[in-house]
């Protein structure tokens, strides 16, 4: 079933790869159908060079295994939150990329620092808070995704402005309408992540609000004018 | 029309994924015929791998489209704005390369620390003011080209010398004779970004005056004597 | 004798290479088989393109040459004592990685600040003492293998919890189950030193006690659900 | 004349390439025939990949060109100097390699933090003194090498112990017994320089004398016992 979706899912984990944000098997991409509520997502500990689409598991949102012989990342619970609190997306990806990593383990947000930053998020990207030990030790990955959610909720961000978030001492989750888009966003926040790290070296100011907005609602508002969209 | 500037424009924008300043379509390139007064560039937010010389966009200088199926780059009225400003410049590069972002970020210029900046450029490379909120309200990109020309008209510095700026929180523009010396000058200013990177962190000082012009005339004085120019 | 083995030593000291760990010569790996009491090991000071699986140089545990042509690497005795000491390894690796050269040079343990260093490690990787000048002057490499493991030992810290080691002003080892497990623990370590790092220069905390158990639990503890070992 | 040590100084100069030392034609390597004084060196500003060993100048030690079409390295007096006061060394290297041009413009020497320095160098990497105006303006190349024999002659510091130094705001010369040993050195400079740089950025301590003795001498001592050479 979904043999589309996990041929996507597949090429979206190699993605990964290529773009350099995973050593070993650190990381993981997933897509969801919304039309049947089906989520595809890689399996658990597997090398990223023998895996074949075929290998993608299959989960209900509720996080029944529907098809597959191995087991699912062991992130999927934060995935099935992310895909419930969030209507509205149809990929998530997790790594392990070193910049956006240190952010998130020194529990601090990402600051809009420039235009690069803006051509991908409106404001910051956002450091969720620490789960507590009763968070941790039931339901650790399922709390995750609980955590995200809520940090988003709570301040009103909206997910479709801010594609990516970083976990307390973890690293970062991001998102987009597919699996592709996920994995494509990244390696955006990686490189932003990185710019910032030097920018917070040579202690850089954040960007002026104006700029900021410019520069995202040339890429992403509705009159758009980056890319061959409008044609 | 100009099948033979379409080609260097193209393999000039090639380059900037081959000197590994620019991840996904962030970056573009272009030249002027300056007999003809054309200019042609690369279009807006297409993948570099499917991009052909023919896709290329030509404009007049006041950016009016006399070629190409597809919108030209979002940041061409600034490339015209520099070629009507900087009458000796044949080409112009935009990217988002790493350290040449992050000063640009901090809104700091590039302190000449040693002679392989002054192999590149006399002076520091300079970082623009900000953009007021007007100016980027209306006609952002052209604002980019004047804000830039305005730097190094008021500041009498000579484009020729120093031919690569930062504006401020967005990132760096070069040029050069040609779209090739353009791209190259990109790749040359995001190594000396990344040396002065490493030489700020060890507070280092500024190069003395007389080095600075001894590594400069010698590559690019009248009496240079580096490389075969002479012979 | 031991043709497997040679195998996968010489395979495992090539993933130094592959990891991009090692420069030139610089990097060893080694693994015992328990059964014989017998140590292979890469021959010192040879180029990793032109060494072949019949230069492994083969020992007794006492550090007698039982096989090879070559000189082993002038690291053999440290190796030796950390299978004497440990029993419970079957590989190790040395290398002169960048950022684990840093803290080892800085003569500081690698803080646990987040889940990528929990799924390696259970606690920081220690950093040993400097060696005396009586331990420097005879016997050098020995000693340095039991600087390494008095360190373990008078702390209490589990080899198996803690599959590496700084040694002071020097560089990394680490061990696993095989040649190839102390080499990919090499890899690992290296990128949770870039890590430790970045987060370091950006004033990280530790991460919580709680957060370090739950990822090294999930990954190596009875209980463990990451991978497919659990099907 | 000299095709075969021709041939040594192409391939040398090709070797920095290899090791990531140069960007576009940025760095130049030499090495001298003793027997007959003669010097081959890189020609001026070529390009990498074009270049054969046909290309490779011939000069006197006094500096007159004996053979070849093209000007030579227009830092060919510097080296031409290093031959003349160090006559133990064969070949010179000379690179903007990232790291070390930051000590270079930091005006800092490279202090020996631990055994991966010691295993190339005794003590410091030395940076010199800056020229003056006069030395500058007159036989600047000339009078860099001047000012890096000064260096070591007045301090008592050994080229053989120390093969390289940091020219001051600009960048490193490295020497050996050959061309390639030359290269060689400039990279192992370069990893040197970037171990240090981080290990700056930890308040690392410069490594006890006894280790740093023993790290030398095991590989470059009468006793040394690493590689090879002792069967």
């Amino acid at each position: 079933m979904l043999e589309a979706l996990k041929e996507q899912v597949w090429r979206a984990n190699l993605d990964l790869v290529k773009y350099k944000l995973v050593l070993f098997t650190w990381g993981n991409v997933s897509a969801i159908d919304r039309e049947s509520g089906r989520v595809v997502i890689k399996p658990s500990g597997v090398d990223y060079a023998q895996m074949q689409p075929s290998d993608m598991v299959v989960l209900s949102l509720d996080g029944d295994i529907l098809e597959g012989d191995l087991n699912p990342s062991s992130d999927t619970p934060t995935h099935l939150e992310l895909y419930r609190r969030f209507p509205s997306i149809g990929g998530v990806a997790h790594t392990h990329s070193t910049y956006a990593v240190a952010f998130a383990q020194a529990a601090q947000e990402i600051p809009p620092y420039g235009t690069t930053h803006a051509d991908f998020a409106f404001g910051p990207i956002p450091c969720t808070r620490d789960l507590t030990y009763a968070e941790i030790k039931e339901a650790y990955e399922l709390n995750t995704g609980r955590v995200i959610a809520e940090h988003f909720e709570t301040r009103g961000i909206d997910p479709n402005a801010v594609p990516a978030v970083l976990v307390h001492s973890h690293g970062p989750f991001t998102w987009g309408k597919s699996a592709d888009a996920a994995a494509k966003n990244a390696a955006i926040l990686e490189e932003v992540a990185r710019m910032a790290f030097l920018s917070r070296m040579l202690d850089a100011p954040t960007a002026s609000s104006f700029i900021q907005k410019k520069h995202y609602e040339r890429k992403h508002g509705p009159n758009a004018y980056y890319g061959q969209g409008n044609k």
